[in-house]
């Protein structure tokens, strides 16, 4: 259940003194010889983006990679020339340690925004890191501990790839990010490793194509942070005919969307504080785009996460939402379901059973569903609720 | 303070019922004989528009009005045919009482969505208030009382038009909301009215110059809820020559954004559980568009709202948020500035009185500068933090 799931890679992770706390701060996975595979990679879409990401940037321009270092304690964002200097010096350490040319290393960092990188625990940390990398299944585990900031349980997957070869492929990962409701260190970092011949160009498509319908599908943008990242490294151990066929080709988009999709559920169920997770279901937009409109102005709005940590199914403030949302309905038309209760017909107040609308609101996990009765345009949005703890927890920076 | 300290204007606010608390829900301003006059509105850019907005909108397309009623303790949103009907006859019973036709009435109607409006109190209370309009200054006050929602303190401003007439002329409003701190009944509305004369048009094109500097500058868009009205009535009492000259016009528009700006102030300051009021400077822009745009979404950032809470000065979020309102600049350019202490220069931390840093912060009022070096473009925006009671204040409808 990690990147070590996937035969061929090799991952570890330890506390290098990074954080302060003494916590695990430092991970690595490289492929087992060093050599550079294909490599895909999203990055924010923050014109403020961090050092890491634009290192990994530059170096993922050949399309391959040998190994992925990261940091958590530090994001090494805002951080100037120093900044890149620190994260080029943390990528040439890890190819002295895997065997590899520099520009064949990633790196991801979270953490703080605007203090230099303490770079005396990163010389020490990613040798001694180097000669621990195993294949072991402890390894995979370790990296994702590592990886952790306000994160309370590491996050791994493991899915399959249902490819016409052996018992097909694999696809193992990791992530770190309890994205909405502990946005202090608001960064979504994912690393994830695949078996599987494919080139690096479709790699980056299906990555896309997986990233936006997972990681973009919860309520706080994964794009938005400085140093959101997610790679997958592919290294082709699995001996398939490379992928190219629009069945294969579409057996691993899904086995890719799945886990990401796993690690997506497990950021939103760790949400610190949160009380509720909501699957939002909007339907009848007139096309997808729209519906994805209407989803995220509606899980984005405080007010309506006020009213699910209230446990108060006020409808109101969902239509309210709707209509700033930018997509376009007839007010008139809109039917709002929690659950299956619809509690919104026509656009108005409609009978419904009050106490198995209440019942249901004491529930963790709820559904929400919107129709707009305007098209065939849908989408689905995680995401939770606002609470007293998410203030606590972002009060401050210690 | 208030409607009524302009010549020519009478005003009232009684309980009627509506609110089952009892305090005062139904307020009234029309012009002392029942003639219309000049009129304009400003309303809520919310596709999902209340009975109120839709009706008030129909009535103003003859850019002019009588009267204005107003109710508290329920929004008539998301209320379909029924709900316009409503509107329609508080229109018709404040017509009857002032002495108009029912299309010279405007209404504006705040509280919960989705709730059908008791009519009850509407039809006994409408009657009863028009029999007790007066241009005494306690009527202008009553009327901003009635108002109110969760705002504490009625909110009423007083402005000078400085024409070339004996003294000048003169705007009276009144208005409620705290709209960002206790948004369970979100919605923002303002009654305004002056002597001066002035034809529909050009009051029209000065209530919008004015909303745009004062109360779309609050961070949560004063045209978002489904309710949001800004009314001005012009009755030109004053017997100034009409106003056409562009000098003439700029005194106007000036007085009138100091009366809308003046209110929204007040709201700001009335924000429930609030314990910063912020103003935000974004200067260096490529234009003033694009400086709104980065005002606005640090402004909105619930992780800078909350730094602000917790006193913290951390400016990695703010420059986070800049990097993602999709104004152009180099990262490595931006200098942010608390108070008169600036904490990031060229992108990154910069040497500053930490201790003066830290006292700032205790403040309530705060200044807070971002310089985006790359243009002229600038935009001033006023914002609160996000807090406990916040919370508390939204989690239920009750």
């Amino acid at each position: 259940m990690s990147v070590t799931s996937v035969p061929g890679f090799r991952a570890n992770g330890i506390a290098s003194g990074i954080k302060e706390s003494g916590a695990p701060d430092l991970a690595m996975v490289a492929t087992v010889d060093g050599a550079p595979v294909p490599a895909a990679g999203v990055f924010t879409s923050n014109l403020v983006a961090a050092a890491p990401v634009q290192i990994s940037r530059r170096h993922l321009a050949k399309g391959q990679a040998a190994a992925v270092v990261i940091n958590s304690g530090n994001a090494n964002a805002a951080t100037g020339e120093q900044g890149r200097a620190d994260a080029l010096r943390m990528c040439e350490l890890t190819a002295q340690a895997v065997g590899c040319a520099t520009s064949d290393v990633l790196v991801c960092q979270t953490g703080l925004i605007g203090i230099p990188m303490p770079m005396a625990p990163v010389e020490a940390g990613v040798p001694k890191l180097g000669a621990l990398l195993t294949s072991d299944s402890d390894g995979g585990l370790a990296a994702a501990r590592a990886l952790m900031t306000t994160d309370t349980v590491p996050k791994t997957t493991r899915q399959h790839v249902d490819l016409p070869i052996r018992r097909g492929g694999t696809i193992g990962g990791m992530a770190k990010g309890a994205a909405m409701l502990a946005p202090s260190m608001a960064t979504m970092l994912a690393v994830l490793a695949t078996d599987v011949v494919i080139d690096s160009h479709r790699l980056t498509r299906a990555l896309q194509t997986a990233v936006r319908d997972s990681f973009n599908a919860l309520v706080v943008d994964a794009c938005q942070s400085t140093n959101d990242t997610v790679l997958v490294l592919a290294n082709g151990a699995l001996g398939n005919e490379p992928i190219e066929g629009p069945a294969e080709y579409a057996s691993f988009v899904d086995a890719l969307t799945a886990a990401c999709a796993d690690l997506a559920q497990q950021m939103a169920h760790d949400a610190e504080g949160a009380t509720k997770c909501v699957t939002l279901h909007v339907r009848g937009a007139r096309n997808d785009h729209e519906a994805r409109l209407a989803a995220r102005q509606v899980a984005s709005s405080q007010l309506v996460q006020c009213s699910l940590y209230g446990k108060d199914p006020y409808w109101g403030r969902i239509i309210s939402e709707l209509g700033v949302s930018g997509a376009v309905f007839d007010p008139e038309a809109v039917e709002i379901t929690y659950g299956s209760h619809t509690v919104c017909r026509d656009g108005v107040a409609c009978e419904h059973d009050e106490l198995g609308v209440f019942e249901l609101m004491q529930e963790r996990d709820l559904r929400l569903l919107c129709d707009l009765h305007n098209g065939n345009g849908e989408a689905t949005m995680l995401f939770t609720d606002l609470t007293h703890a998410y203030v606590d927890e972002n009060m401050g920076t210690s």
